[in-house]
């Protein structure tokens, strides 16, 4: 462990909720070094966060924890979760969240933490930050071990997005995140298209997005390349592809919301 | 000392002035670290300000200095005041806010900080967390006397929330603050309730929490527990009665304020 | 270098860009210390956090490296900037961000961030705050030298904000910044006035300001000093001349927008 906490959550900034954790680990060990990633996560929205958390751990150095409190179902019977994975330490609420983000790490050994030493005296049943996340983030942080915190789990709660499909005419999609921008970011990505499907993008061909009753020609380097008033499809700096306004927000502007349908086709040009 | 300094001001994070305060504290002494607990508190609100820093300062470590400014007075005649607790140090305006948390640590010795040399050259009338409180943290922060800061006070700005009164058919309280998913926290809490009137959940009785035309029967046991479109009343994490909606903001929804009356009945159930 | 890293963006706190930018960096070099200062800057403003940097830097210790984004031409052909200042190392965008607080800070030398060991792999065309800013500042902070960077700079973009004139009946300025508070600060400042015009406020003499349809007499000394509903005139502190209301939005209430008039008279007292 390098002793590195990050934390995420949907706890906002204006009550004590992220203070109180923070005292907690820092009262564990004051060598603990916080680092804020977000507490505006959708409220109670596990997609919202999974995503989050999907692009930003990764970066962390080896030896890092990460605390993530989105937590809808705090007090009702869903476990807590400790998971190890090749470099990091994660801790959260079973709830799927940390699902996607594991497996894009390669997998993880799941543990439910249930270790009554590590909990609060009194755990209450409204703030499992506080009593049950906090405290165990700052002993896997000091160095204590991940089966410490209970027994392993054979069975944490999946979440997974739906795969774009294959269509004859081309690639089925849909929106699986709005950034606070209004950009909107798609299950399509590079990625998928240049291992699944490596002439897509060949030329002589041209590339048409559609959503709604919008059909956008091409796909703009960055963003400043559009008209600020019409809408553009750029590759996203995760690798998705990702509607945007220049100066604007796409969703709000354009009805897209989370799910919503977006088409990629490649047509040949005729000439 | 332990050389944390927590920060809690209604400054926002749009503009300089909280990071013009790290800079303050980093340039007197580039060891201390600095741990943001909020800068959203409702602006200029004392009443707010004091139950944060209640709810937040308990659980950091022995040692911790605490810098808050919530300073609806800044240039006026009001005093600025350093408190040693039994475990902490507290820094602030003297406007009430630092003294029910002071209380809640059993008491602490109150000092009027205008040592000259602890203030900066030319303290602006508008901007005291840079010139007057932020240089103070620093200072305790890296092992100053508390006595240093200049002459105990004997008569610090008291602020105290109305008691719950007993009447024959129940406890009458008020909401004393709502938080940011509109969660009614109010000053019946349950340590209130078992230490003076111990019989009062005995079954065979029936609990009932009234406010304005809103009749909730029983106290859920967590937040999920009832229909998402029904108001619910909980134990909250502090301890105090609270009035919620699931996925809801119970305070705009019931029509619900500071100071709102809220009754809580315990009746024998008729068989 | 202290091993201190400032951050300031226009990222907003609901997402994962400020998150990766800080694993990057701990990833780079864990011992890095990281200080938010704001991610609420105006989005796309260059102008406001021009103005932004310039209020916050100078209160930083001798040694800090400040990590600035508000980058609404990012992919196109706009350089990246290192500059070391007398004391400090500034990175972010060459659009005029950093230029003002450069020459505040006694001016600096500019180089051009295009060393391609320090660049990611595969810089994106959209987040160079991960890609291209991050990576550098933790560079400079972990004690790499500025010139390898990449090559000095001559023509770093400026930017200049319009300096009030003095005109027969007093002087005319503008608005530069309003806070979140609805504050409205000015290029009128004390200092310019005591420097340029030491008879200004000399008695008997009366002050007056004067933006859109409202006439304030004379500069109140803080901001509690007047009338609640009424607007009054301060001395910021900053040093800046501001419209304030004492408990609400002088820019809302006022209509005051960036680029407002504002005028300053000082009339003879007619006894």
């Amino acid at each position: 462990m390098n002793g590195l906490v990050t934390l995420a959550t949907d706890f906002g900034e204006s009550d004590w909720f992220v203070g109180v954790m923070k005292g907690v680990m820092l009262r564990f060990n004051p060598d603990i070094r916080l680092v804020d990633l977000s507490h505006r996560i959708a409220p109670h929205s596990i997609a919202s966060a999974a995503y989050f958390l999907t692009q930003a751990y990764p970066y962390f150095p080896s030896g890092t924890v990460h605390l993530a409190v989105v937590d809808p179902g705090v007090g009702s019977g869903r476990r807590a979760a400790v998971v190890e994975t090749a470099h990091h330490v994660l801790v959260g609420p079973d709830n799927g969240m940390l699902w996607p983000v594991t497996q894009a790490m390669g997998g993880g050994r799941w543990f439910s933490l249930e270790n009554p030493e590590w909990l609060a005296g009194s755990a209450s049943s409204t703030f499992h930050g506080r009593d049950v996340f906090a405290p165990a983030a700052a002993r896997l942080a000091s160095g204590e071990s991940v089966e410490s915190a209970g027994p392993e789990m054979a069975d944490p709660v999946r979440f997974e997005w739906p795969r774009p499909q294959r269509k004859p005419e081309g690639w089925h999609g849909e929106v699986l995140y709005i950034d606070r921008f209004g950009n909107c970011l798609t299950n399509l990505s590079r990625a998928l298209l240049d291992s699944e499907d490596p002439d897509f993008f060949a030329a002589p061909r041209r590339v048409e997005v559609q959503f709604g009753d919008h059909l956008i020609q091409g796909i703009s380097p960055f963003y400043q390349a559009a008209d600020p008033a019409m809408p553009m499809v750029v590759w996203g700096s995760g690798g998705a592809l990702e509607i945007a306004l220049y100066e604007g927000n796409a969703a709000a502007a354009l009805g897209i919301h989370l799910g919503t349908s977006v088409r990629l086709r490649s047509r040949l040009v005729s000439e």
